[in-house]
């Protein structure tokens, strides 16, 4: 199946906009992908839309394309968070680009009680790995990741308005909650815990709070990077874009 | 976090039984996971539900087990196959090991028109997958693994009661299908293509069979393996043993 080569650009995109393009950037288009000079291709920078572009200069070392016309206009996902706790490498990687294909507007990285991996944790490569997600699923908006946070501080200072989805392993067993019509339109985070789960001064404090909703994810024992596709699954299906 | 070694044996599981281990199964309980005589574990083969166990013989070559006490019983999730189309080596693996933690019943391997990775399929790599998941996911049932099918003779021999779940790329951007109460108890199966989706007469062919259920599963295009969760989440929700 031939695809159309979709590229990620830090530039402003519109018509007869013209776009330079990095060393990096050349090397992808010209050496990887075989693009000549006149072929098209899709733009995206996750402010502007999709734009159709036409390669103008192709180089060794850069290159210039020119925007033509808007193909898709700029989509937002609903304001959802993602919190997770750290995975190891291949499986923060995979959350990472879930997240991105289910649709979400800010991913945050979590250091909880019992979170392992958070020393290895490079940022940079999580942005990269969201840039490629959102160009390899058809997104026109590339979410926000932000630096590792401390859950105990973020849950401290609250906005009480953003509702939490929390995946209790404690509920194992027990039915599954429908989000159903309160959350409708709020803010929400989803927040998923590490292999290990969430300690008891955590969870108390989760559960303290108002805005939370506990749900269970069936009889099993959900890895984490499931519970996170699966509660992301349930929450847009029923509250999100997916309508 | 200290956890209980969770061991697939293929033998009866019952009060006193004693179970002999393998050289494999020894070096991994007493070479990999340093258990000792006197030590306990939990064991399933699929059949007869989870069972303490404890060391009674441990050696380089072998060992024995003796079982003491069912400490679940057997859980069969509900009457659903997942059918999907081989995907490279590490997206396979992740389709499997999910479909095993979210429920299925049984997995297909299928040939469709645009699947490519066919000839690399290694079912016995798969059944160890399922094994391993099943440990891992507190499962005390192994879904079937079947060997490669073809897509169009599985339809062409289709029993009409069973109800098909499609992830239909068509329907990318329209609302997401509630599967309603329609379904309940009926046996079901959900159809993942590959990731150049189906072919012209493989969707001419779905959608002519009376038990086809299309769903969207929301504007972004999803890749094939998260797709297969989304599916299974919603399916296992709404109408599976999540409720």
């Amino acid at each position: 199946m031939a695809s159309t080569v979709r590229l990620f650009v830090e530039h402003p995109l519109g018509k007869e906009q013209s776009v330079a393009l990095s060393r990096t950037q050349a090397h992808y288009l010209f050496g990887v992908m075989r693009l000549t000079v006149g072929q098209t291709l899709l733009l995206i920078n996750g402010i502007d839309g999709e734009w159709q572009a036409s390669v103008v200069e192709a180089g060794k070392k850069g290159g210039a394309l020119l925007c033509h016309v808007q193909t898709r206009p700029l989509h937002i996902p609903p304001d959802l968070w993602l919190m997770f706790a750290p995975l190891r490498k291949e499986r923060t990687a995979f959350v990472v680009e879930k997240a991105v294909e289910l649709g979400v507007r800010r991913l945050i990285p979590v250091q909880t009680a019992y979170t392992n991996q958070a020393d290895r944790l490079r940022i940079d490569k999580i942005e990269a790995q969201v840039i490629e997600a959102s160009e390899q699923c058809g997104a026109t908006y590339v979410p926000q990741v932000d630096p590792l946070a401390k859950l105990a501080h973020m849950l401290d200072t609250w906005d009480m308005d953003r509702q939490i989805l929390f995946a209790d392993e404690a509920l194992v067993g027990q039915p599954a909650t429908q989000l159903g019509a309160q959350g409708q339109g709020a803010p929400w985070a989803i927040l998923i815990g590490p292999e290990g789960g969430f300690s008891p001064q955590e969870r108390d404090m989760l559960q303290a709070m108002k805005p939370t909703h506990r749900i269970s994810l069936g009889p099993r024992i959900l890895r984490a990077e499931t519970a996170a596709v699966a509660a992301l699954t349930l929450w847009q299906s029923q509250l999100g874009d997916w309508q």
